[in-house]
């Protein structure tokens, strides 16, 4: 881990958590850091000018990814949450490798706490093409227990619908009916919303799965184990000065807050534009 | 304009027109191309690793906008037509200040189509929403007929609908009444059809708006143009030589190559990878 010759064991406790997203849906993670962490100072940064990254090539996602997460060690972050799906699936052994500060992706929680959710062994997975493509998160419930069937389903215009807030449209009815329709037919029990973007259709989805299904959020499910992470190492911040937290974008912060707000549920601060 | 210095009025003829997009939808300006200038060399590039540009700022577009520029006129071209309507309302003159290559965007020839075409002086535009916030299209069609009453309504969720094929949905039908009940509300004749992708959902739009409204392609509309720009200077490829197409693009080419056949109606060839 990266600090300077002078930190103390508390000071670096007080440097704070890096967050980082394609875009905007990255601060759904954020609302579980506030809830569960409400100490922890945060950095975020949301690559507004290049999202999304959910439909492009692994290799274009590794290279932003690792771009984006310079950015956030030059803050002198003492962990990184990958909140993004698409670069947590394709991208977080390349940054792993790129700094030697801890971090941690969405996948692994999500897919814990799916195989730990489901009673019938069928689970399903939503998410964008790069991720479904990836196959990430049924490689690691398959390791957690083989015994698991994933059936996965990529849902690319539940993105743009949520950004448009079109959270209770007919429209977007038929379409979840659609995505749906294959996870319904496997006749899973467990679904993991593995894009950030999806907890704000969380109502849709729900009602087109039906109620026998239970619904996994791997950002909050990240965030516990970031939560652990922390403690085991004794990095939780003790301070009990009251936590700053600052946004990166990489455009213009408009459209950042106004959507922002609805991922956030409350009022965006200190966010500044910089050029990655 | 650039040339060297050895060049012949013949071999300029022989260069290329630069076609540049955000992405893929620029193909439906090339297919208008290959039809009306059937002997004319074509560089297209497509902005595959940054689009979409049409929920950008105005600032980042015109970045984007020079840098794609700029790798065409790298390719020695004659002329460069861009594609993107997004690009065009809001970077044209960064553009052009930049390179002394001729520049011909798509709003001027759309606004004269859509001027021309009109018998109600209503007229509707549908675009993105840089494209519709920079009200350029509103303001070319009052600047050809300041009698002409425009209705613009910026469409977001219909670029992913093309994309994602769903051309004939019921989910892209309802979408469609949703966005273009105030174009009918106001009574429009005619409709400008603002971004490369909307041709794709023109059945679903020509429904939803009656037989009554006639439909304007821009792309269509800016080949008509290049062809008698080029003619009148003396521009016109006659070499009588078989032309060639180069793509080029700024992600892997498999979904330029997957989708970009639905908007090109044949089969692409010779597509490379290129860093922007």
């Amino acid at each position: 881990m990266q600090h300077n010759a002078g930190d103390s064991a508390s000071s670096m406790n007080e440097q704070p958590i890096g967050v980082f997203d394609s875009g905007i849906g990255g601060l759904s993670v954020v609302t579980h850091i506030l809830k569960l962490l409400p100490r922890e100072n945060i950095i975020y940064f949301g690559d507004t000018a290049r999202v999304p990254y959910g439909s492009r090539s692994n290799e274009i996602v590794q290279t932003y990814a690792v771009e984006d997460a310079a950015f956030l060690t030059s803050k002198n972050v003492k962990a990184m949450v990958i909140a993004c799906n698409t670069v947590s699936a394709v991208g977080l052994e390349k940054v792993r490798a790129a700094f030697s500060v801890p971090v941690i992706g969405v996948i692994i929680p999500g897919a814990q706490a799916a195989a730990r959710t489901t009673k019938n062994k069928k689970v399903g997975v939503i998410g964008t093409i790069a991720t479904i493509a990836s196959q990430s998160y049924a490689n690691a419930i398959r390791l957690i227990d083989p015994a698991i069937e994933v059936t996965s389903q990529p849902c690319p215009l539940f993105v743009p619908l949520a950004e448009e807030g079109w959270t209770t449209h007919k429209a977007s009815q038929l379409i979840a009916e659609e995505y749906l329709e294959p996870l319904k037919d496997a006749k899973v029990d467990t679904l993991v919303l593995g894009c950030t973007h999806y907890p704000l259709l969380h109502d849709i989805i729900h009602k087109t799965m039906g109620a026998g299904v239970t619904l996994v959020n791997p950002g909050e499910e990240t965030v516990r184990w970031t939560k652990d992470f922390l403690a085991q190492h004794n990095l939780l911040n003790k301070s009990g000065q009251p936590p700053r937290h600052s946004f990166y974008v990489s455009d213009l912060p408009q459209k950042f807050l106004e959507v922002g707000e609805r991922f956030l549920g409350m009022k965006l601060e200190n966010v500044e534009k910089i050029d990655i």
